[in-house]
């Protein structure tokens, strides 16, 4: 994966985060993961395919930095990952590779997304089952760190 | 959904599993989950987009049914749930929806399907993003119980 394929994910989360929750972020150093995987308490999932091949698309929270969002983007305090919460994961989800999938259009990748899953569960870990390495990149905000991880697969 | 549509699914998954594993599984009553969902300890999650629509499937095991199924599949006993259990859970996820991809092509439908992604993680659940319902079929065996979740959400 190159960084034409990348940055477009990078800067996507980093707008959403801060559009819909006033949290500026900043995406550390890309780790590659062959099968080692970032723990969430609660991750958005979004798979993509293409022409050009297949992918998929995880960012994954600790309770503590997803309830901060929440109260952010909601004005609301959860005190745990409820279903709001979880449609607010899937609602970034949605946003964060919308926008990448836009900016992707324009370096010549043009995707199908398919519907995002949300999934909870203390220390959960995702297994990307591609031929291909994941790229997994930590960001931090001022609610504390959380990660993206990206797979694509050429086909 | 209509039962061309989810009928593709039930057929494939038990395929799979009597081929692969020699394990003999029925599907039991589907139920529709709006927002509750089955927990696993390892699922595999793929996403499907078309034309018509976008979705997602999953595919969610007990350690303990995963394990039983991983012995014989490859004839090697795994004590938790590893990489290898993973991968397979992969594969069986992937062999699965090609089947279901391969007899909706025969109803009308046509997918471009994403990688699959395995999550694992005690106790998990999977919140499908989508305006329409999810559909969530258990299945019995002799290696006991696991679970699909089949959502899709026309365009």
């Amino acid at each position: 994966m190159n960084a034409n394929f990348i940055n477009p994910f990078l800067s996507s989360v980093s707008n959403v985060l801060a559009t819909m929750a006033q949290t500026e972020s900043q995406a550390g150093p890309l780790s590659l993961k062959k099968d080692a995987t970032a723990c969430g308490d609660v991750s958005g999932i979004i798979g993509m395919s293409s022409p050009q091949g297949k992918g998929s698309f995880a960012i994954s929270f600790s309770e503590g930095v997803v309830l901060a969002i929440t109260q952010r983007m909601l004005g609301e305090e959860h005190t745990e990952i409820d279903s709001t919460v979880t449609d607010l994961v899937g609602e970034v989800t949605n946003m964060a590779i919308g926008g990448a999938k836009q900016l992707l259009a324009d370096t010549g990748y043009d995707f199908g997304l398919a519907s995002p899953v949300v999934v909870r569960g203390k220390d959960h870990k995702i297994d990307h089952q591609s031929k291909k390495a994941t790229l997994l990149i930590p960001f931090t905000s001022d609610v504390g760190e959380f990660f993206i991880e990206v797979n694509f697969e050429p086909s």
